[in-house]
């Protein structure tokens, strides 16, 4: 990992300038890492977070980490506070932003959705996999795709960013390398990803309960996830035509964490541990590991890092990756402080400098 | 699962003969599951336990869940002692029963080796995985693969019985029907396995210290692990041919389990279902599910059973098996007593009844 | 742990009746704790398991370990029905058993509730800690506390059982010896209690979430647990006077469970190590450790001992002891069934000879 | 929990003078924690960090997370070098500091050891519990104990801090607002003590494993553990008088943090939470909780803030208290970093602000 030039962009300008945020659904797990992140963030000033079912609930009542860090109640969500924000996060489930969104972005305010309203361009896609009708099409075509690694400069200007999904930013990552450069058979991609509990948030489920998930490990969603439709688009992109890609999600019995095992077909040689660091040699929050490396998600608690390593066996033509983030950080919250910190200009890294907690 | 099938099995010819055992090298996970379920069986006397590190202690000093089970020490490992015993386990590290065996063999005593010295039948291949120079090759030869859902005939008359490690059993169980059945290309099989950390044994190493794996999730072996030649000689038996797999596993941070994620590209369709369903329908331990279940480990927790299910992803051609067992017990101890029991005909599940603790 | 006297209760006389039985409220984790041992119990014969919500749905569809085990659904529960069992285990909320069990003992069933309608004596107290009026007084007087190491004989003859609590157990047990014998100060006992997360049930409940609990742990109910009373109700009837208690419960980020560390001052000094082991050497469920010894919940998971032991420290009169169960087993289910052989004359150990999972 | 007192210590005198540091022994968890939070210390320069059997290893080789953090290798502990330094952190084993101190003194570099070389004042104390001879008793006597909360000025001077260890940060905080007022009875104190696994290092120790310690619970240390004479010695100073203290520490099954539940009997009324809000109303990093608060050690895990509050029962005449550190910050690597800060004066906080990791 080179660090003179991740430490030059650093460096890079850091405008004192404050933008006000606005949280709407700040009760569940990425609502609570958007606050821990946004409370250490030099730029940041929040003037509201929202939560219909908390409302007038201190948030450091409900979330003790935060106490001598954030002095604030939870509020009804009222869209003229909100209007007065720079820029409105949405925390919220899938379905809540695409209804409040036009009217802010009318009043002039930046959105970033951390859920899944604006990710699938095509509409009938999206209505299918989410189960309702899309509320604003042309907000939708608008929107822009919030990896950093593809879309820096879109971001840069972007009304409304998509944060993407938690395993297609691990899984994207780990396959862009192969696909932008044209050295896999993008008709039989696998991405066999696991994650830790916290992905299925907070809401009282007994599958998620404590004594449903620890000491176990299992498989789910194997017969159709809603992140295989938003990774096939992304990597779609990439390759320019349709991919091939099997989708299948696993429980571990841990908080954080996602690690994504790939597998592809090489269709020709390459110094591939040179490619996946050319690629990345800029991008502040990829580290391409060593070859012989074995990313483990406890090297990213906590932080905004996507770390991978690159695989292959003996007498094999499958390259295999694995890519680890914290669902929570890269996968959620910490890359939408990195898109907000694109959008207003500031310090890419600003407020995301934290170190993996480890052990 | 049928039930009276099964029932059938259970209700076998329950000769009230006993075997006399002994076990060498006991004080490992695989030793003290040994402990556990031949404590609880009615067919067998335990002749010894031998360690030559713990000579002298109680068993039930180390393994306090035996305290009341099991009234005996440790002792040091002496042939004559062995000798006397109609089976012996090893439950060594890999390279010890190889030294041992043929001297017991000639003295009378059948073998189940849980290690993995007789588990490779091209010595080539042994020597190269295990560097180390395989010391009875000729047994090595006679060994048979304790996998019975394959080889109950010769376990029956086996002297030396390799028992199997625990990946590849989890991994043959779950591609057995659509190999056999030549329903898949064998050239591009991909196992991605998942196991908790008591495979890595009561080692001290810092790589499974509590504080190195808890809260975690990462590949290992991903550059060939030496269940990769074990797996592929089985699938290779199955298929009549070489078969090409790709096999990653990963550290789960739970104590027991292994999951196996199997992908498969169909060279056929076919009702997979009830290929599967009657492959094993008299399998006393292998439990296909309803199509769309999610096995988890801990539906196999303690238990000697391998379950399994089916998935396919919308317009694909590619075939998902998902598989679990609990290492130590079908992957592991329990084996080794199935073996045992189909060895001197006793009823196949003697001793195996346990059902899985859950939660 | 002598073996030669326990291995006598072992031996004791099997009677080889079947005794028909009920369980109303069987979707719990003392329910299928129930059903797991009950399915192995070789004098059992299970007529109906009842789930208001779950009517009609496969019990090895929402517990897949007992597939293969158990061939039966949830039905609603019907007095009729039940009437036909010869006893009937209820593993329901509290305040439910109390409404059914008049009827039920009418018609010539016995019962042993999980819950806890009948463990205090004291109407008020009941009323107060449980926040509802007590539907059958009488009962509650009639019924017997079914902590075996105290009542045995009681229960024997008993047509209703009130099954004592997880920390009740565990704390009872370890300071039993030292009250009977007058040895400690009784108006300042302390227990500090442990308990894995299963304690909460199975309930969709936030502060049992894997995310919740992973990973941390915390005192609750230290202002006062329902299980303060139910313990000072024990210990007084031991001491023949009211005793002080302090009793504090903790959540441990494990499944199954509980460690008491009890602390109480010596009224005058003893042999402690053989007071302990001559009050339990009959109990086949209670073991008293060597001296110095750690008892780790792990060394009771599955099986339904108390494992305990005694420490000083230099220059102290403080006696303290650990104690731990299984909070399901000993704790719950394990001790019910140890209640029905006990009422039935069936062998006390049958069904719960299971040696703790251990790793 | 008063925001603005704290902030205004937050905005203290901040000379952006840069301190240089070495650290003796920075392999284990201490270490990593420490090179974590001083690689985000505006005022720090690491010189060197040393470890003999890691000699040349990168250290962000062996701890991941610090890759793009720290550029350095692990070097032989030379005096000449770590001479050039103004402080020294020795995290290494007990009874390495005592040797190399001397020296360093002379040489003028202040130190700071994590370890308990200079924790007890009495030499004759430390030679017993910690089994040799003291190498410097002339500068254990001159040592400051450095618990900020008691001993800030001292440590200002101080040229040699003994760090606490981990449970009597935790127990002494708890007690001490009591004991400074003469409130309780401090001959029948007793701290009932909670560890993550991570307290015991990360040397290969089979106690330490993964299957050794996950779903599990147990005491340890019970008949006199080396935190005890420390915390007698702590609360003796504050109490004027020796105290009676039974302290029993114990293993939970996670990585971090310390839970501590301590009873006394009280000797007069007063209003607790008053009292124990104004003993801590400027210390930055102790949060006295709400009455009836149950501080979780997630609350601070990777923070350096202790949490605390107070219980009482039903007509009991014992308080209670719970306290909770990660054992790794404010229990070791925080507060070595609060004393460089009070020694240097630095802003307290500074390198101190992480919010915890919640969930």
């Amino acid at each position: 990992m080179p660090f003179g030039i991740k430490t030059e962009r650093r460096l890079g300008q850091d405008i004192m300038n404050k933008v006000k945020v606005g949280i709407v659904g700040g009760t569940g797990y990425t609502g609570v890492e958007l606050l821990r992140i946004l409370s250490g963030h030099p730029n940041v000033e929040i003037i509201s977070i929202t939560s219909r079912s908390e409302n007038g609930v201190r948030v450091d009542e409900m979330y003790p980490n935060l106490r001598g860090a954030i002095d604030i109640a939870f509020a009804e969500p009222e869209v003229d506070v909100l209007a007065q924000c720079d820029l409105v996060f949405f925390a919220t489930p899938n379905g809540v932003a695409m209804k409040m969104v036009p009217e802010l972005l009318q009043r002039g305010v930046r959105v970033i959705d951390l859920a899944a309203d604006f990710r699938i361009k095509d509409v009938a896609v999206w209505n299918k996999w989410y189960g309702m009708e899309h509320a604003c099409p042309d907000i939708l075509e608008e929107a822009v795709y919030g990896l950093p690694e593809i879309n820096r400069s879109e971001i840069q200007k972007a009304r409304v960013i998509a944060n993407p999904g938690c395993y297609p930013t691990a899984v994207q990552l780990g396959f862009l390398p192969l696909i932008e450069n044209g050295l896999i058979d993008t008709t039989r991609l696998i991405a066999d990803a696991k994650s830790g509990v916290s992905g299925a948030g907070r809401q009282a489920k007994v599958d998620s309960l404590f004594s449903e998930t620890a000491e176990s490990f299992k498989a789910y969603g194997a017969s159709g996830h809603r992140h295989l439709p938003e990774i096939k688009q992304g990597l779609a992109i990439a390759a320019g035509s349709q991919v091939g890609l099997t989708f299948v999600p696993h429980l571990v019995p841990m908080v954080r964490g996602i690690e994504a095992t790939l597998y592809a077909e090489l269709s020709s040689e390459a110094d591939f541990q040179a490619i996946f660091e050319a690629r990345y040699i800029n991008e502040p929050f990829v580290d391409v590991m060593p070859a012989g490396s074995y990313p483990a998600t406890r090297s990213v608690k906590g932080s905004n890092f996507c770390r991978m390593a690159i695989h292959r066996q003996p007498d094999s033509n499958v390259i295999i990756i694995t890519s680890v983030i914290d669902n929570l950080v890269k996968g959620a919250a910490g890359q939408a402080v990195q898109n907000m910190n694109i959008m207003f200009g500031f310090n890419e890294i600003a407020g995301l400098e934290q170190i993996a907690l480890l052990p």
